[in-house]
């Protein structure tokens, strides 16, 4: 499943920048993606790219309307109907993570069908998956991985990618998640496969590919939340990774909607080394990846120090400093 | 979700008795739940119950025509057709762990609508789950868990509940498998389920009990199967057992269907406890059960020995010796 390039972001009336994340992350991570935006009256986001109208963006060549916003419970709201019905006449696919399924909204599933677009629900997963076999593929892999959920795996991965490519490595970030697969135009949101398929879910978003060329793949989760390690443990397994990253959010008390005390980096580091070896024995960590946000610059500079200083290994914050001493640890 | 008793087990043409091997498992486990068994003419299986057909059965108050034997592929044979649609015709409800649904026989399908007759899929999940929130429950649960797949650990459960309820003790055996589930009347497939819902089915299945109560959860795979981990990690986060039993077949040298190495005792019960935790800081394990089907009794007495010197801890064939010995530790 590939959503075809380029994209016209759809904002709706999104009340502010962070509920238009994803069309956020969309510019920020796939700028040449992207023709412009389209906003409804009273949208409080702006993502800063050319504004359009469905028509000026198919005459500019965009394949795709993107849902690049989200709203309370993740309902799609009436008023984005007849946007979304006139980008499919003018002949656009819609690719929407939305817990709202497009398929299921009577007026634009009749017009896809009519006019020959797809509706691309990027929480559905395409076509049925293998148990995994846990052979080894050629290629070398990075996975992120967390000490909870919602603590930078994504943007790890991203800046991993980015800098790969800058240094003339071959690198793809394969998506696991929703918001993931809208910015890269592929992948798989493992979590949404039925359990007994999601390791194989995992070999078939990584297969063999040229003995130079790293996959670096998005994680999900964490092995220490009680809500969705099976899934990070499928995903550990079927990703069979060279090398991981542990991504951390230092102001973290508990796990994200649970009880669950944070798990500690050293325990991640740990376990995941430890079950990883069953599909790759060579597993190792080549760095730490502290999403910062919440700190101040100074404050933000001392963890990452003190964080490289414990473990001895290389640490940042990917969206203030870049990733250069995790991929010099990845490529040494 | 619950099948209602008693039961008439169909065999179909079953080529021999480990084609009927659900069917002699409903026999073993809970003989009281069945009335008869129904043969076509060619079945090599015999459950040496009394032989019944469907007018028979419905006079003695049969519920449910439960398909008791797998043929090749899991695929149902147009042969069995007839005697399922007159089980409906006559009042019974009918149960299958066969990958053809019973829903998608249109035959099947039409006859149930019009006789009001449940066609229940015990592959098929039922109903939606939550994910799970880790919490605490009420009442007690133990776990049984494997060095791999199929090696005993749904009828180490089953032992396990029969042991405590002779002893006095309040236990349920908890089905996370088709052919458990037609063991005990009810039960969730967990591996059927949505991958980031298997946790919170694994915590619906145990759900709050007398402080006195166990729950005996028949496990899924292994955490050290590259294909099922991931599923065997959820039920153990789901179920957060009080104490687990590793099951093992100690002639199996790779997982099954996969080359991987099959697992040791040794790392199951540290892997157990290490992730365990997360969700019972008290987790322990209480046994080992060794499936020695394919040893003289000679070889299975000195295996068992063994296992009990190596690890300190009871270890028992449960279809050769019982379970008293982990039964004595579990209450200890």
């Amino acid at each position: 499943m590939v959503i075809e390039r380029p994209y016209l972001l759809f904002l709706g009336d999104a009340k502010d920048a962070l509920a238009a994340k994803t069309g956020q992350g969309i510019v920020d991570w796939r700028p040449d993606a992207v023709v412009g935006q389209l906003r409804l009256p009273g949208c409080g986001a702006d993502l800063r790219v050319a504004e359009l109208s469905v028509r000026e963006a198919a005459a500019l060549g965009a394949k795709t309307l993107v849902i690049g916003a989200v709203n309370p419970g993740g309902v799609l709201p009436a008023a984005w109907l007849t946007p979304i019905i006139e980008a499919v006449r003018a002949g656009l696919d819609v690719a929407s993570g939305l817990h709202t399924r497009l398929t299921s909204l009577r007026d634009v599933s009749d017009a896809a069908k009519r006019c020959g677009r797809r509706l691309i629900d990027v929480r559905q997963p395409v076509g049925s998956f293998h148990t995994a076999s846990g052979r080894k593929r050629t290629g070398q892999r990075l996975l992120t991985v967390g000490t909870d959920c919602a603590v930078g795996k994504k943007y790890a991965a991203l800046a991993i990618e980015r800098e790969l490519r800058r240094r003339g490595v071959c690198a793809d970030f394969r998506a696991s998640g929703q918001t993931g697969i809208l910015i890269a135009g592929s992948g798989i949101a493992i979590d949404a496969v039925v359990a007994d398929f999601a390791a194989g879910a995992a070999e078939a978003l990584s297969p063999d590919n040229a003995a130079d060329h790293w996959d670096v793949v998005e994680g999900q989760g964490s092995l220490f939340h009680p809500s969705f390690a099976g899934v990070s443990l499928a995903l550990l397994h079927g990703t069979q990774p060279d090398a991981f990253v542990v991504c951390h959010e230092p102001t973290r008390q508990t796990m994200r909607n649970v009880e669950t005390p944070i798990a500690s980096i050293e325990d991640v580091i740990e376990h995941t080394v430890a079950l990883g070896r069953l599909t790759n024995a060579d597993i190792r960590c080549v760095g730490i990846a502290l999403n910062t946000a919440l700190l101040s610059s100074v404050h933000a500079a001392d963890a990452i120090a003190e964080t490289r200083r414990t473990f001895g290994l290389p640490a940042c914050d990917p969206l203030r400093d870049g990733v250069a001493d995790i991929v010099d640890a990845l490529l040494a």
